[in-house]
């Protein structure tokens, strides 16, 4: 029995295309299941609501030697702790290739679209399957929550053709109608403790070169995408204290934290100390006042804040 | 102008798989351009003749930042020698992952199969585009060559599949009699130097655990894949002589080559000192008589000896 699972705070993606992948796996005869490395985000309980599913289960510690498919990552400080002692048979993804390595010859299938559901599309077709009603409503679900309904740099003509294709099937009449529900089901934090949030669409990244490491720094880079920025705003303190215990807990040297409003395209980012004001300000260009730093339209974690930090912790060569 | 290489001391699916995907890719309105990292064996010409083509060009030194399509082959240590200043931006491989990383999202495609033909015909297929008659030879000579005729453990159905559905398109009428041609061609080793010999099909891997450098060990694996084992095999001493100094010259831990009897389906490895004889001896529990350890139907380096000597470095754990 094949485990497939996403990331570490899971997003919707992550949790939808463990389940699609799974399910397309069983269909082509390799017995699959999906799992969850985390707690669902607030979208992700409205999608499968919509969808009439249950979430996967918690992905249970897995003995050495376990056959795993990677689903929406790839890199090992976004996977199951002992992922290096398990068999990485599969991968779908969309992101950039870290760290991963496999000890045979494996499936991987990575592609520099918007969502990973885009390349699970791309999947049935290439195996002549028809893509059923729940499986095409998650898939439109993680296309229209990574790419915030195309408003995403990240956004490929071939995300807006596959939520086309997948519409209909979906039964879904009205898509930008149901990605403001989706949003704004994704904006309901209520009472949700400050922690969780930062901690709810959150990744540690490696940056310098693992070849030099004292070049090596790891940074937490939280995002919150929103349609009321002000409400996450308005808890700014709380958020930084969360931040600051996440930096010392996970023995990071620097935490980022972004508010994204959806609808509007901007991203406002919270800044913890004099080490992350010095990264934005020579990253980014940008100054920062009352522990904000406005990053104007770079609302892709992947595309736009990875890169530029990748660029500016690089060792000179 | 995309650059597509296969890996250095190119074999056959190394050559005609830059040729067959920088085609196809070109059929796709990407501009892209095949190149080769080294002479070519004893068998590609012959196949180049078939197909009524020439050899790629050697790649030219490739200013950093340009951006490069990697076919069968991944691992920096068998690829141009200023890949990690390239941005690698596609990669169609049938090889475990190593080292490879990319600075952003790129088109990743690995399966499990006998040859990266194997996969490029696959991608005419997802493509909608008729693969034309010498992109149909290539693929077919590559199968067979990366296969031994179906002959090596890696083979897959898929590889049949390939060889089966591409024969009437290249107008092989008799596979069998084509592929004995083609290994005659690669067994026709003349007054090749011993040097030329243990370098044609050759490759450097990494063993043991990156994360703890003291572990690691890099060994050079020769393989001479002939119907006419006798003749290399009378050359035994030159052999070892050149592996001597391929040991010296790169930096190894340890040498091998071995040399395989395509028709016979047996490996007679050469054995260079007490360091080789040792891992030939714990690794694969065979004894070593006259610098020789006979491998039994072990012939395939890839799914036969690689696995074996990592397994042997792994650290343990």
């Amino acid at each position: 029995m094949l485990a497939v699972f996403g990331h570490t705070n899971p997003d919707t993606d992550a949790i939808t295309s463990a389940l699609v992948y799974a399910h397309l796996l069983a269909r082509q005869g390799v017995e699959a299941r999906a799992y969850r490395l985390g707690e669902l985000n607030f979208e992700t309980p409205f999608v499968l609501r919509e969808a009439g599913l249950e979430a996967p289960e918690l992905l249970p510690e897995l003995p050495a030697g376990t056959a795993v498919a990677l689903v929406d990552h790839n890199e090992s400080a976004q996977s199951v702790s002992n992922l290096n002692e398990l068999t990485v048979v599969r991968v779908v993804d969309h992101h950039k290739l870290g760290d991963l390595t496999t000890a045979q010859p494996a499936f991987l299938r990575f592609e520099p679209v918007g969502c990973t559901a885009t390349i699970l599309l791309k999947l049935h077709r290439e195996a002549g399957l028809a893509v059923e009603r729940p499986d095409a409503r998650l898939m439109l679900s993680a296309i229209l929550s990574d790419t915030l309904h195309f408003r995403s740099p990240t956004t490929t003509p071939e995300d807006r053709e596959a939520v086309a294709f997948l519409a209909p099937i979906a039964e879904v009449e009205d898509v930008e109608a149901y990605a403001l529900a989706m949003f704004a089901a994704k904006s309901d934090l209520g009472n949700t403790p400050a922690e969780t949030l930062l901690r709810m669409d959150y990744k540690v990244f490696p940056f310098g070169d693992p070849a030099q490491p004292q070049t090596v720094q790891n940074w937490g880079l939280g995002v919150i995408e929103t349609t009321n920025p002000g409400y996450v705003l308005g808890r700014q303190a709380e958020l930084l204290t969360a931040m600051d215990h996440a930096r010392a807990e996970d023995g990071l040297n620097g935490v980022l934290l972004s508010v994204v409003d959806i609808l509007n395209e901007t991203n406002v980012t919270l800044v913890l100390s004099a080490t992350e004001e010095k990264v934005l300000r020579e990253a980014f260009g940008v100054a920062v006042e009352d522990r904000r730093a406005h990053l104007g339209g770079r609302i892709s974690r992947k595309k736009q804040i990875v890169p530029a930090l990748e660029a500016y912790f690089a060792p000179e060569s």
